[in-house]
């Protein structure tokens, strides 16, 4: 049977194929993020909305409808994101990460941090004493954004179980094998902590509202290859008493290779630019960087190039060209011919090791305060409560 | 088809039929505890050896031997037993920890007590607030049979998760579905937290390992049916680098009404003393309790009665008789018809509820200081190790 182009392959475990994204949100059925809805955004955020909605990287969502609906109410919401420490962040990492610190600056939101060393010991097998230093590593990544040290908390899994366990557990007594089995592909050989561990993720969504004894919204914004696990999540709010958490989706982002999943395919170390490059590794990896270009100069200069199936274009619009004049410039220039690869790859080669440079710097000054933020113990309450009773 | 009387069930969720206790111990694959083995723990022990030993309701073990070498070596060895929260202890439930106390104050072993308030939760549904109510009432109990406070360390899961957590991630990388499903029988409905529970029961086994950095033994008194349990336990220690745990395993204690199994079938309230039991209450259960006598009162004086069968008499055997003089003449007064049911009743009677009273006194002692024995901080260490890397 000859491959089929239409086919393609997205769960959390796997991205393949040419994704129609249309399609699979419908597949998925999320909604699709609709023009009035980022003018929506825009105004309650009062300012332009941030370049990774404008530009649709952000399509997709669950509930945002609602959650904005309570903003203009005056009822804040929390966002949650994560990452499983088994090595260096790369650059797009970072994307979800800059969506919520620009959430967090524009509408006050806490902003609550999970890393996942338990989770990636049992999916991946890397040793304890790497998560736990990877962790680290990658929670300073992250905080060097920019989030507000008043408002952001970290939840560090080994470190931070005190205080999500005992929700955990109220959680794990609402998913059985069955469901983490058809959501996530497990099998009899599955290890138990892989099994378990859908209940720790879920928590964060639901410990705003289990800390405070009242109600408040969640926002998670995630690739939407990601989206399964959240509906797990999404379906044990209603049994716990929570709202459930409103998702917004992005797409995935091509890698260097021009594959359509950099971040779900252990991304080979060629194929993204990690945190710790050095600037000739990032001048080596954007010069093999797979484009849009035509076979020849004079062929470019003819015809153009076709940013769309740009690894370097994908880099431009998912952070680098943060201002919408040079952004529109670049891809302008880009489909008429008037910018070579070569040269576009020289100026994003120079933008991205400048931002390496500074984010090195801003990453050791959080690291003072970084690991203040995580959360070990859990709320003061009356007695062990638990939704429900 | 007819019943088969020789048929029997044992597992940890189910006891039923008339147990062959040899024929267990060879599905089982576990070992006789010999004269020779008693005789040996009464030498190191410097004393008589005590009587749920002397008396056969400890009649199985596993690699009991190679503890008992090191202990003739100087090895020390530790202690573990536990106990799930979900209601009050009756008599019976006192049997292993009382062993466990006389092993702890004549080989001065350090006493792991875990208390499983999650696993209750999840198994049972009971409420958090009930777990940890019971968790606290029933440690109390446990500790007033007279551990030593400065070597008798408890595990309170909710409340020493972090200190559990690092191994019991460890553990739980290395058991798979497969495994606790043959093991429990789990179904693709029973929920996550109980899928993921054994690595937390395994934890104390291998945590004064873990803690010290060296090899520690630790032996687990329990009943024969919790053996699967530690089946896994046992599995798990090569790769995990630790001992092997011995077990020393007893026979059921029949209950009231004469079943073979008071400990694991929830045992109704007539079917058991409760250690909260009002006198009255205590009359009432022993006086409908199930006896070994005959129909008539001139036919016992005749014939003599059956102790074996006798829930009257198991109970001066596994704990209100441990004077050895005392018991046989119970015995000897029982069989040869000199002692009848009635007057046996009301010794026992008499027995208990001093028992419990003075039990109600002791456990008020240990009330200032029982909370104090929870162990809520993980060892320093110099890193998150994990064992194997």
């Amino acid at each position: 049977m000859p491959p089929d182009p239409e086919r393609f392959v997205v769960t959390p475990y796997e991205v393949k194929g040419p994704i129609d994204y249309d399609r699979l949100r419908e597949q998925f059925g999320t909604e699709p993020l609709t023009e009035a809805l980022v003018a929506r955004i825009g105004r309650l955020a009062n300012g332009p909305v941030h370049p990774l909605i404008r530009r649709g990287i952000y399509f997709s969502h669950r509930d945002l409808g609602r959650l904005l609906d309570g903003v203009e109410k005056g009822t804040p919401f929390v966002l949650y994101s994560g990452r499983g420490p088994s090595g260096p962040l790369h650059t797009a990492h970072l994307m979800q990460f800059e969506l919520c610190r620009w959430l967090q600056e524009r509408f006050g939101s806490a902003m609550y941090i999970q890393i996942t060393d338990d989770e990636k010991l049992w999916a991946r097998g890397v040793s304890a004493s790497e998560t736990a230093r990877w962790g680290v590593e990658n929670l300073l990544d992250i905080l060097a954004l920019g989030f507000d040290r008043r408002t952001t908390h970290v939840f560090f899994d080994t470190r931070s179980i005190r205080a999500l366990y005992p929700l955990a557990v109220e959680v794990a007594k609402r998913v059985n094998f069955s469901t983490v089995k058809a959501v996530f592909g497990f099998t009899p050989s599955t290890n138990v902590g892989l099994i378990f561990y859908t209940a720790l993720q879920s928590v964060p969504c639901f410990f705003p509202s289990w800390e405070s004894g009242t109600t408040i919204p969640c926002l998670i914004p995630c690739g939407i290859d990601q989206d399964p696990h959240f509906r797990i999540t999404r379906d044990l709010a209603g049994p716990l008493g929570y709202p459930k958490p409103a998702i917004l989706h992005s797409r995935m982002t091509i890698g260097l290779s021009g594959n359509q999943s950099v971040s779900t395919t252990g991304a080979s170390t060629e194929n993204a630019i990690f945190l710790d490059d050095a600037p000739a590794a990032v001048e080596r990896k954007i010069s093999h960087a797979f484009t849009g270009g035509r076979a020849t100069v004079e062929e470019q200069r003819r015809l153009g190039a076709h940013p769309e199936v740009c690894s370097i274009w994908s880099m431009w619009r998912t952070g680098f060209a943060p201002d919408e004049a040079e952004f529109d410039a670049i891809t302008r220039d880009c489909r008429s011919g008037a910018l070579l690869c070569g040269e576009c790859k020289g100026r994003l080669t120079e933008r991205v090791t400048g931002f390496l440079a500074d984010h090195a710097r801003k990453r050791e000054a959080v690291r003072p305060w970084a690991e203040e933020l995580i959360v070990e113990e859990p709320p003061a309450r009356p007695a062990v409560p638990g939704p429900g009773g």
